[in-house]
């Protein structure tokens, strides 16, 4: 069989991990033949490829990033898209796809499949934000850059008796804010999944101060104020036109500075906590991932998805990729409310 | 009620993220009154106690180690040790234990229930080879601090061409191995789940120096050859009468330098795979053990240990912690088997 | 004798091994006794003490920040502010002051030396930009984290084809994103000391996306563009009265991205430049510095600071604290260029 | 011009550092060609060679180990060795070489340039035992390595009250257990310099156990004890002929367990000390030991070699590398032993 390989979305550390896995056994244990596409679906789109053999896929295991490179492109809103794609896998003989991605990566998977197209799909989105598996590869990753940078500032807020505020990713999920925040000792965690009292925040901040130790504040980026504190902050953004600018971050430190007069400061960890070498959970993961992928494809089991329950890697319809979020639940928010203040 | 809590065995990171998870609830949730033993059993035999309130738990997060000391002490070979532990804590006014430790630790913890002890206990085992839940705190640390080691390694043996075994703990199961091995792109990983064929090892050493990369092997300390190749080896260990210095890696290394000609040296890991901060893994997993052991104390669910099963926390009976050991399966195996070489 | 120890200004990875070094061969060695004073120049203008013997010192080495906390305070600044420390000085019987700190804290030593204050001054800038020392501690690990970010970015950018811009400290010189900068591979460098031109920079950028690997810019957040091209930045952000929100890196992202049509992120660094843990470096360059400070006093040679000179602690006058800036000169940042692009 | 470059004895993080910084200026500043010579002088021995342009170099800053592999091939040792050399250099019309390499490689260097071949030299030696220079790239990783094992390993010696025994590299001077140690804040530092009294380590064991902590005791695995203490060692390891298994960390921890009953282990750390991505210090200066060369070569200044002095990179005689030793000298060794015990 020759199949194509592609990478999709946002990166993530363990991407290349997939690959190496898919290609690995694909080649020395099933005798398949790979394609590797370039860009996300505009790999398969423009019939942009690259050698993809056991050779180029040594030494991977630990980078970062991917090596087919990523895009957001979607053949399904580009006129003419889909038939592209099918003309070209025709043409160069590809028989099947694996597509790594998130949401976007696999809806549109799951959509070509229901087209025809011989495709399995492995998850990834480094919010952790999918109902299908337990965990996603490149989550680990990107707590414990965040809890290092955690543990870093504890040092500065008690040398300077201050409150630092760390914005970290997770626009509609509190995953990644969850974990770093309670791994990093924070002293209050606000997550999208429930609008939180800056009233409650400047509390817990002032409870922290009286002990020898200062408080650290982490918040999703996706996190929003109680409604009435929320329509102040709106406005004030929208008059300077910079929303983008000033995130929930710097907003928040300068609410709680104005609440409680300590000195509070904001870091916005952005992109570090995606980029690196994964972890050994996520290097583990993503192979695991990727041989049962592969699996899957050579029992022609199409249209499914693998996925982590437990500790075992199953295989689930790609449809579950694009079905509801798995947001933090809430006692997993109170096991963190414990450690507040 | 006044809890008791101590840790016994090898030490492993997280166990002070358990001892602060445990403190904090218990006192700003539920009202309990703690005293720290020290030393593991050795504590409550000796009445040797150090307070334990929110203020001494700050901080510790962070920190390898325990901040109670630890022993192998087991109050069931000494004699008259049970009657003096009960006696203590009578005289002290404890009314039940957190006890935190591995098999036997626990297994002390399951006798004295079993002799009327209200306690609750919280498995730590740095091998991940208890059965009774999916993955145990410190295991995830090892694992990373192995596969550093390994990443590091990668780039002397291709300098060098030359062959690196690399010994990890591991005495009856080979997780750590296979993890950190997974995750390090190890060229070979033996198990003490498997008897490894020597001939083979060598042959898959010398495929790699076919590549433009060179082997590393990863060896549990507790892997043995097979059987005629171990005849060879006891004699010739017995001989010096040093068996515990040349450990399985060294006699590896030098088996596969006489067979395959390619200069191969040793790497022992040793201690410094236990030490150290927690990963944000272990540091999450230990604190939410510590969080359902005060709950369990709290709901006077005595005789049980907490156990991690999928992405929950759950209650089993303590006698699961003396049960089976969990070793490698072979499926899990044949998933590293497929980068043999 | 009866010293004082203090630490002001910004935190800085190294000022506890500084501060245990002093403690512990003043003790050990000297048979001195201390006094440790809280927050900077605050501590002695209001009595904030805390003790400070060996055993208050022991295992502080590793932990970043200080654990006599800091201020910004300036008796000078202060009515009466400097007959108040002479007169607690006296009181407490101190007879004499290790001030650790920057500019500011060390300017303020040196005119309490002039007014007969028995003080020794021990340098710190994170920023390494003091004249009268090859390196200052706390240095050497803002660029080991800058370095790690800019490893971490490396893949990002590569595998979405895009443009980094990655701002680190350094508002009057350009030391730390000299060196991260060079030790992470970066395609421009963008220090204060010297003003560039944004189309050259557009056109490094354009020439890295000819090569498999993607442009990372690093720009000190002191560094500014051509005069011409500051005009232009200004009243831009002045309409929006928010300066402060969005640095340099955010601007020069935005000038890219409109002149490469390359998509262009910025990644602020901030705080977490300064936390955390010192490297070795920074350890044994702040204990040798304690070590020489302590003997200093010891020597009654009042009026000094310690220096690092090739590999040697020496004495240098408290004067040159205040004295010029280090700043990056041409021939190292000829250096840096060669790597442009 | 053609220059060659090689790289040789034991691998050291900086090495590609130093290719990248040689080939990059030499072809886009001075318009040179190069010439990658395989395995040290075996490549231009036997003509192993690969190809050595800008696109070859890019990526490889971060890596550790060498890109063109290294040996300990001494040609002087090999009949018509030299006249091979030159004549194979003359054939591929190879005008010059940078040799990257400790005292055996820039040896071989430096009697080459007394036969009239073009040649400079860049030192390498992770020990930092070359008088010629402040310091050489590598050290400074080697001894983060060592130290942040160190870091880890209080943890365990504190849970378990032991004496835990370091063993470094180091067999003629003992830089990275100094340094390691001082920064690791080991208890004792055991240096090659300096035979020590094994009733003295156990004196400082004792002396720390007095304390909460527990005591790490680090050896540089060419320290040796007082000269009465080593004969027993000696005759005891010649019985069981395997001298080379048990280092003097070994035999160490058993002394100190026997002198103070308390429990001893060891940890050798080998070869992960000299392996993996270098720290920023070890690649700002091996970028600029390469810049550094290719002027030298540029300059034909040749039989010379790069050193660091205090923060300049300036040209030796290769001679030095083959002179003296650099040892740690006394005053470095008290600076230590004020935390001692």
């Amino acid at each position: 069989m020759r199949i194509g390989v592609l990478t999709g979305g946002g990166d993530c550390p363990g991407l290349n991990a997939v690959i190496r896995a898919v290609v690995r056994k694909g080649i020395t244990e099933y005798g398949h033949e790979f394609v590797g596409y370039r860009n996300g679906w505009r790999g398969p789109l423009d019939n942009l490829t690259r050698p993809l053999d056991v050779s180029s896929v040594r030494g991977i295991l630990p980078r970062g990033g991917t090596i087919l490179g990523s895009s957001r492109t979607n053949p399904f809103k580009i006129e003419g898209g889909v038939e592209k794609i099918t003309a070209n896998l025709a043409e160069q003989g590809v028989d099947a796809l694996v597509a790594i991605g998130g949401e976007d990566t696999l809806g549109v998977a799951a959509k070509l499949y229901d087209q025809g197209v011989q495709v399995v799909g492995v998850p990834k989105t480094i919010d952790n934000d999918l109902n299908a598996t337990d965990y996603t590869f490149g989550f680990d990753t990107a707590v414990n850059i965040a809890m290092e940078a955690i543990d870093r500032l504890h040092t500065t807020a008690e040398s300077h008796h201050r409150c630092l505020v760390v914005e970290l990713m997770g626009r509609h999920a509190g995953w990644i804010a969850l974990h770093a925040g309670m791994a990093g000792g924070a002293n209050v965690i606000l997550l999208p999944e429930r609008q939180f009292d800056v009233e409650k925040v400047a509390a817990y901040v002032e409870k922290r101060f009286e002990t020898e130790y200062s408080p650290i504040v982490v918040v999703a980026e996706g996190a929003t104020p109680l409604t009435g504190q929320m329509v102040l902050q709106n406005q004030e953004r929208d008059a300077f036109g910079h929303v983008r600018l000033g995130g929930i971050g710097q907003w928040l430190a300068e609410q709680v500075e104005e609440r409680t007069g300590k000195e509070s400061r904001t870091v916005v960890l952005g992109h570090i906590q995606r980029g690196g070498t994964p972890t050994a959970f996520d290097r583990v993961l993503a192979t695991r991932f990727g041989l049962q992928a592969i699996d899957a494809v050579h029992d022609g089991d199409w249209g499914k998805m693998v996925a982590l329950r437990g500790t075992d890697i199953v295989r689930a319809p790609l449809s579950e990729a694009t079905a509801e979020l798995k947001t933090v639940p809430i006692e997993r928010y109170a096991e963190a409310e414990v450690f507040f203040g």
